[in-house]
């Protein structure tokens, strides 16, 4: 029995409104031996009154030792086992562009290169191709037709793209035809399974169109395709937890996110000012409020340790605006950390923090990590942070008499 | 998915350094309320120096209340879920006296024992058969020769004895002949599996030629035949972990068990100083050490807690050595706990401490178990410290984008 089985089951009507704050790679390090990482090292106050109000923990993305991207991470906290729902790589890619994936579709992520008289690859990123000239080849794809196929064509950055195909019987099992080796052709896309034959003959049909459309660049006279993928299958939250839940974030990928487990992505919030005026102008219409603060992590990527601090000062500071709205449960946490000191996701437990009028306080009175070591949640598995949102808000009944 | 699909997929190479020091039995208990455990009584500042630049934890071997045997606790340090893969008793027994089973071979735990004349077992252990008398006949039975199955016949204490048959077709569903009582005659080998059918009749052949064998004796006129047991199919920490491992242990069954997941047997240790020679000789060479320390678990076997406090002191007393290596990865931990108060391994966690540059220390200064419930990385299950080693160590990337 898994998560949803007994969410499914347990699940009762309510009122009540459910927060969950994500900051984007919150957890850090210290950068020196006896330090403080940069959540212990930013000024709080209001994460501090809300953690002596509330219950602490530290949060396992994943599994000990395991570092996740973005699409697990947030899998993870949204209440679905990381390790059994994956995101293919073609459908995070045009997730995290914005591409609303439908059933059915195929999602393609797509590298030009550049080929020799021959046809071998001389170079795999047809030399780093800047984004303004890559974008208007990408639109020129788009004049590709495959008979009864719809095609997308939607640029990325730099040397890369994505393909949708939309259609009738379209698998998703087809392998990359990058060979990841130059002075060699790109490989045909094949497959093993009888049910992506068809999708093996539209990617050819859309690479042989490509190679002509392409055939007079000098650079990326060609594409490579990766990880086909359709939409991932997951239960909506409305489904799984009786939830309207709302996404409220600025970057693509985590709207994309959110979609796909079924939230509603509510405006177009460009500031975290914005995000809290659509949480204030929402707040009658949804049950669950999923936001997302980039900055944490984007900082702590550039391994910029004071500017992690301040952004999470930054958003320390917007924290009484949720808090007047007086939510039944607010939750702060991150989808991983980033700490400065590794400038990339790491495998760190996460700090956490839930209040609610009855989650057990545990006398910790700052929001830290050394704090939420100690802390009345202990360390717990990502995925079970939303039974717990829904226990403290009322909305899950006894299991078993 | 479990933790090897991941590791092998997310694996990356490196020139880091991880020791894993394994103090057999290293957690205790108090021997009065309100007392110390031995790891606490021990004088141990490079321990707790350690513990200072550290993270600590405490690790449960198996699952909460399961003491385990020797196997599955080094299975479950080694990254190898204890439940999933089982060391047969066999296989085990030949492993412990430091047989080298190979693929296809069925090793048997035997113990001679006594029958009448009518056959039945009037002594199931021959009347306790000291090892002085056992060894000689079990090197007696090496006469036996079955065509095209090579036997091997090794002493081990007492009335125990090891056989191993190796030829091609010898499957291990065989049935124990032992019938746990006395009265009886032995049962003869038998078993519903195809497979290992011929087995059946290899053991049966044995069987007849040895009872001929000791027909004279006076105790050991007879043996039974246990835990019919092949090789265990473990992957090696090379194919899963990308890692060339090294064991630095002193007794036959750490080698034995290192050497069931591919890792290296360096050197004969006689000493601890020993293993921290071949340590240094052979620093270069791998990328993973396995360092087993013997003594805390045989101490506290005897219940011989002030022993077992100056064995924890010893290894205390050793530990500038490794890191003088400055290794990139340094754990030290046990496979079990064996409290001197209760004379045998527990189900207790083991305390646990993990240093490397980018884990978060805790602001724990003293390793002990006190210090380990407070810790860091919580209680976690032992076969997640692979993964939290190989993560420290820079060579695991990210588990999705």
């Amino acid at each position: 029995m898994d998560i949803h089985d007994l969410t499914r089951e347990l699940k009762l009507k309510s009122d009540s409104k459910i927060v969950m704050l994500v900051a984007d790679g919150l957890g850090g390090l210290p950068m020196q031996a006896g330090g403080k990482t940069e959540l212990e090292t930013a000024r709080t106050p209001n994460l501090d009154a809300l953690a002596a109000r509330g219950v602490l923990g530290s949060s396992i993305p994943i599994m000990p030792g395991i570092a996740p991207g973005s699409g697990p991470g947030h899998l993870g906290l949204f209440g679905y086992d990381p390790l059994k729902y994956v995101i293919g790589r073609g459908a995070l890619e045009a997730t995290g562009i914005g591409f609303e994936l439908r059933d059915g579709d195929v999602a393609i992520r797509c590298n030009f290169c550049t080929i020799d008289a021959a046809g071998a690859i001389t170079d795999r990123r047809a030399g780093r191709i800047s984004t303004d000239e890559s974008g208007p080849l990408a639109i020129k794809l788009r004049q590709i037709t495959i008979p009864g196929v719809e095609v997308f064509v939607e640029p990325v950055k730099e040397h890369r793209f994505v393909v949708v195909f939309r259609g009738a019987g379209l698998g998703d099992r087809v392998k990359d035809t990058d060979p990841q080796a130059t002075g060699v052709p790109p490989l045909d896309p094949v497959s093993d399974d009888p049910g992506s034959q068809r999708t093996v003959e539209v990617a050819k049909a859309f690479l042989a169109q490509a190679k002509q459309i392409l055939a007079d660049q000098a650079k990326a006279n060609f594409h490579t395709m990766r990880g086909f993928a359709a939409k991932p299958k997951l239960p909506s939250y409305q489904e799984v937890y009786g939830l309207r839940a709302a996404a409220i974030a600025v970057y693509p990928m985590y709207k994309g996110l959110a979609r796909l487990v079924g939230m509603d992505i509510v405006g177009q919030a460009q500031t975290l000012a914005d995000q809290m005026d659509l949480l204030q102008q929402h707040w009658n219409d949804y049950d669950f409020f999923f936001l997302h603060f980039k900055y944490t992590d984007s900082t702590g990527e550039d391994g910029n340790f004071d500017g992690k601090v301040k952004r999470i000062e930054e958003l320390d500071a917007a924290v009484p605006r949720i808090t007047a709205l007086n939510p039944t449960v607010l939750i702060v946490t991150g989808d991983h950390s980033t700490p400065a000191y590794l400038k990339g996701h790491s495998w760190h437990t996460v700090p956490t923090l839930l209040v609610s009028d009855c989650c057990r306080p545990d006398g910790e009175t700052q929001f830290g990590e050394s704090q939420c070591v100690r802390g009345g949640l202990g360390q717990f598995e990502a995925k079970y942070l939303m039974t717990l949102a829904l226990a403290n808000a009322g909305r899950l009944g006894k299991y078993g008499a």
